[in-house]
């Protein structure tokens, strides 16, 4: 593994620490400082040392890093990724000037208040350490940090920074989720919304009901089973990120029916869009009491191979022609004298009972709060996905809010419509997310000041019609990391806190050091653009 | 290697012979063939043998399959690669009833006119096998052909069947290259179309300039050296694909600079929107003798490098102020009394006259005839690729046509702007090409039946503004396959010769093999919809 960019010397001096995301302050110097042979971390309190081991497997060998953890209480990075969203992710961190470093036990200095902290610090480290090989081709080259002395002040404007995965439209190895995490690491991201069931396939082994994914998943090796998904929590935990499961209900359900067809209602009815928003129609059905039970146990037992403090239960694009012309739901409707909404209500106010028993805090897509009206615990977080316009409406009704707004965050829009038949279909989110449209995006915008502690943060997502393993990093990566940036950093781009200007020539350097780790990220511009900063601006 | 597809029983059955491109006709049965364990493939002329020896290699070693050549002569592939645009293609195979195959010496047949025909008929043949696992996991699967008896007669509409690359925006290792190639064969594309050297780098090694790469090159590691651009056009030749170099001249020549700056013109001049149609500005000075000489050694050198009858010169977004704000070429001008295409009609027929002596047929871009009147031979074939619907004034001239159009095949369109400091910015050539768009093309559209026979073919083209190594395969498949089949199987969809509905199941078909072979073409759908053609079909 590298643990530092190669770039020319010319590039080192210009960019003085191209750190992403961009922390919250530093301070530095103008000289460097060569890290030795014999680079070692140090790590302060002993008890650290295996929590962290993992990280320090990947920090850089060079010198000499003091970490150390100003807590009276050491917890497990168990506990601290269960309170993720409470968590003091901040961190200290200052290279000491060249000058300071005569004195053999001289050391540069990471501080935390707690282990997640010392992560996210130690990611910046890396970032600040260039490699540069020797003049001498026979001479290995060395490793340096630059502008030194280098002081940094940082903590995340925002908790829950997402990067969300499909896996249910077409299926991606347990590889590819943990390379994914490593990545998601190095932009500080703090939580893997695993959306891992749809209406096309359901991949996830249900202690309980193991025929959902035995008839459910798209075939015997496309499944994750529980020690796949045990697998997939623990190692982002050692990356301090949080597992949030989103087990979809009750539409994109049909896959359900493969084991359990009961409990669907219109199961591939035809035709499909008049009953989904996308093939094969069939969701869960409403006022069964049996169907409702079913569900809440799923809940439970997914809630229980989670890691994050959230869990979603979804509930998007619900098709309300599905239930009225289902024959057992319409008589359901029809004994109870009641509404579609009501049925809704009940079955989702019913899964968020189970979720909390499970201690997990519900989060739902929006249109549970803004399309019906289902009276959800105010303590029910919402996601934004149709529109970013919405926030507002949903911050009004008191909710916390996630953004995850198709026309900043959608990873997989631009690419044409996928469905059959269709040689000039565009796609409905047209057009492709740049990384600077991404990046642009203000969370706070069009808030109350008294609203803004309503944002939890934000996320890209990725649905996987047209994406698996091929594309994954590709179309994920470098976009994914600009929405890091904006939830870890915070504030507005038309408030000149953050520029897309000044973002690219780092943005190129975190691009060039994920390729060197594997990951199949793409250039943004030709190389000649990204060794010169700024010359390929547009003139406008 | 696999060499075969995988898939369930029932589509086997639902999918008879799934072949991509469709051949020119086929009849099928309705009967299996399991392909025995010591299948082999017997070459009727025993000095086929070593030509072949590459696509035997990668021949299923199944059942039994005799080879031969319907031909008084055996040329060599390099003899036949570089005739291709004129050679027979053309190839029948013939898969016997299940009841024939009694006989030990029961044989499928494969017979062509040439050695690529029969290459062409060998992936054919690839293509009919499909993998069966065993019930019994323990045991091994097997391998079978459905739909026989079976006979195809094949042959392409077009001769110049083409995939462009840029190398020179952002640098691709030679095996990519190598790897390119091979998924080109399994879609019977003939022709690599190099694009190896523009403005941002010149990586190309020509023997008598080394200092061109050694100062043009992002780096001594991004350099395609003769014995490279040696291994890519055997690599292509065993497959029956010619590698045709394109060193476009006199715009996108500022990396020439880095060796020769007395050649290029307003070298890097600012702001680079006036001078250049994206940064770096610069281009060949016209009205110099000394440039119009280097310029056709340049050429000679890198036509001996490559395989294909044709090599372009390029000549697109020549920009007219960067010479009449050069000093050197504005005394030309004067001193001449000429006009800037005068100039230009000068370089341009010098640089042909070159090509023609070492007996390549300049191929250039659709301004030097279009937009330029410089004189160009009739036998001068052109690339359209700013509209396709320029093609029939092209065409009108008398020249030769590729199809290359940015509205049809760009690959890379879509994407969003790449130049900095563009948050909203949208791609040029905007959407998106999806495959069905592609495969919508008709390349004789608005054509008298005289121009007819000016159609030499068409390509799908990836510029590399935002393309590199890591996205290569995922934005170039299936796409490129889709522009594949129009070319080798011609006919249009709006005449109901060719269909998107009908082709859809083929395309999945053709790309899960490609994944199988390590190509990371991406999935056109949620894997529901590959296993069940016409399901997820748009209702309009």
């Amino acid at each position: 593994m590298l643990f530092s960019t190669l770039l020319p010397l010319s590039l080192l001096v210009t960019r003085a620490a191209a750190l992403w995301p961009r922390p919250r302050s530093s301070s530095t110097g103008s000289s460097f400082i060569k890290l030795g042979d014999s680079f070692k971390v140090v790590v302060a309190r002993c008890e650290l040392a295996k929590e962290l081991e993992r990280a320090l497997e990947n920090a850089p060998i060079l010198s000499r890093l003091s970490l150390s953890l100003n807590s009276t209480v050491v917890g497990t990075l168990a506990d601290e990724v269960a309170n993720l969203y409470t968590l003091d992710e901040s961190y200290s961190l200052s290279v000491p000037a060249a000058t300071d470093l005569t004195s053999p036990t001289a050391s540069a200095h990471l501080t935390a208040r707690t282990l997640v902290g010392l992560l996210r610090g130690l990611e910046t480290f890396t970032q600040l350490v260039y490699f540069l090989p020797a003049a001498d081709e026979t001479v290995n080259g060395s490793r340096y940090i630059a502008s030194v002395p280098l002081r940094i002040e940082d903590g995340p404007a925002f908790p829950y920074r997402g990067f969300m995965l499909d896996t249910a439209r077409n299926w991606y190895p347990v590889e590819d989720i943990l390379r994914t995490l490593d990545t998601m690491a190095s932009t500080k991201l703090s939580t893997f919304h695993w959306h891992i069931t749809d209406q096309q396939s359901f991949p996830l082994e249900i202690p309980t009901f193991p025929d959902l994914a035995t008839y459910g998943a798209y075939s015997a090796d496309q499944v994750y089973s529980t020690v796949d998904v045990t697998k997939v929590v623990e190692y982002g935990r050692g990356l301090g990120i949080a597992v949030m499961l989103e087990v979809d209900m009750p539409g994109h359900t049909a896959s359900i029916a493969n084991a359990y067809p009961e409990h669907i209602a219109c199961l591939d009815a035809r035709p499909w869009s008049t009953y989904a928003a996308e093939p094969p129609a069939g969701q869960l059905r409403l006022g069964r009491p049996d169907t409702l039970a079913f569900s809440k146990r799923v809940l439970q037992n997914a809630a229980k191979l989670s890691s994050s403090a959230f869990f979603s239960s979804g509930g998007d694009e619900m098709n309300e022609r599905c239930y009225l012309d289902d024959p057992e739901t319409k008589t359901a409707l029809e004994a109870r004298n009641a509404t579609v909404d009501e049925l809704l209500g009940e079955f989702v106010r019913g899964l968020h009972d189970t979720l909390l028993v499970s201690d997990k805090t519900p989060v739902v897509w929006e249109e549970l709060v803004l399309k019906h009206d289902l009276g959800l615990a105010n303590e029910t977080v919402v996601m934004v996905w149709i529109d970013s316009a919405n926030v507002r409406a949903v911050a009004d009704k008191g909710h916390r809010v996630i953004h995850a707004a198709s026309d900043y965050f959608y990873l997989d829009c631009g690419a044409g419509a996928w469905l059959g038949r269709y040689p000039n279909g565009t796609s409905w989110c047209d057009p492709f997310k740049i990384w600077s449209k991404s990046y642009s995006f203000n969370p706070l915008f069009n808030l109350t000041r008294e609203q803004h502690k309503l944002v939890l943060g934000g996320e890209a997502l990725l649905w996987s019609e047209q994406a698996g393993p091929e594309n994954l990093d590709s179309i994920a990566w470098p976009r994914a990391a600009a929405a890091a940036e904006v939830f870890w950093t915070g504030g507005s781009v038309k408030e000149g806190e953050r520029s897309v200007g000044e973002a690219l020539p780092r943005l190129h350097d975190w691009r060039y050091r994920a390729v060197q780790r594997g990951v199949k990220a793409i250039p943004l511009q030709p190389h000649w653009c990204a060794l010169r900063p700024g010359q390929c601006d547009v003139e406008l």
